[in-house]
């Protein structure tokens, strides 16, 4: 579960990108997709901004069990040749100014809607990782190998 | 639920992109998302094709709920104004031959791993759909309306 340092390298840098697939669960504990922007903590954990009234806050509030994908396939013309990575963990709120900044330094267009009322930051807590980058290089990672120390 | 006619012709434009991200169920029931490369079948319903070994493929023998995320925002400057679907539905094997041929034909490169015996076509059979074509417009759609009729 600890991943070679290639593994975990990728799998790093794949975190950090701006956008990922959000998984999360149904009233009726069915999978629930939908796109977000995330931003790295300093630890490299993802942050969320989201809306009280979408869909993906109201499944988060019954379960905070969730999921993201970032996909680094994009642009390739054999996709499943590239490197993505699964993250598996748990939504909590994250209060702190700071944490907002970030987001918000990263994504400008936020600036707006982060003022609002019923939109919160989000801190997404991996608990564990399961990378493919490419047929046959597949691995689990344990979170703790991924990040950096608690924040 | 039905959906204006701007709505569903964004919508069955999005399902017929030929990536999704997929959300399915692991052995908790807490959700897993991963990258797949789909094709539309004549109704317009995503096929797939899935190794035995995969985790998705694991999870859906176990619970075949699942969810298909089509991100139409890529290359926005801001992505949240851009049109993704969700759907949800259930995955089941779609043996004919036929499905087969129509996915290889839009993906060349699962020609070769098509004919491996560990790898299956599956047809996802959508139940509702939510569609987020930008800020406030938002849609819960019927599968009935979106796609042409069985197969």
């Amino acid at each position: 579960m600890a991943g070679s340092d290639d593994d975990l390298a990728e799998a790093r840098a794949l975190i950090r990108r701006d956008r990922a697939a959000l998984g999360t669960l149904d009233a009726t504990g069915a999978p629930y997709v939908s796109l977000v922007l995330v931003t790295a903590d300093a630890a490299g954990k993802p942050l969320l901004l989201l809306s009280d009234l979408a869909e993906h806050s109201k499944n988060l509030r019954r379960d905070p069990r969730a999921s993201l994908l970032f996909d680094g396939t994009g642009g390739l013309d054999q996709p499943l040749t590239g490197a993505r990575i699964t993250l598996m963990g748990r939504v909590a709120p994250a209060p702190d100014p700071a944490d907002r900044a970030r987001y918000v330094a990263q994504h400008n267009e936020a600036e707006g809607w982060a003022r609002m009322r019923d939109f919160r930051v989000y801190r997404f807590e991996p608990e564990r990782a399961h990378l493919v980058a490419g047929f046959g290089r597949i691995a689990w990672l344990d979170a703790s190998a991924l990040f950096s120390g608690d924040n």
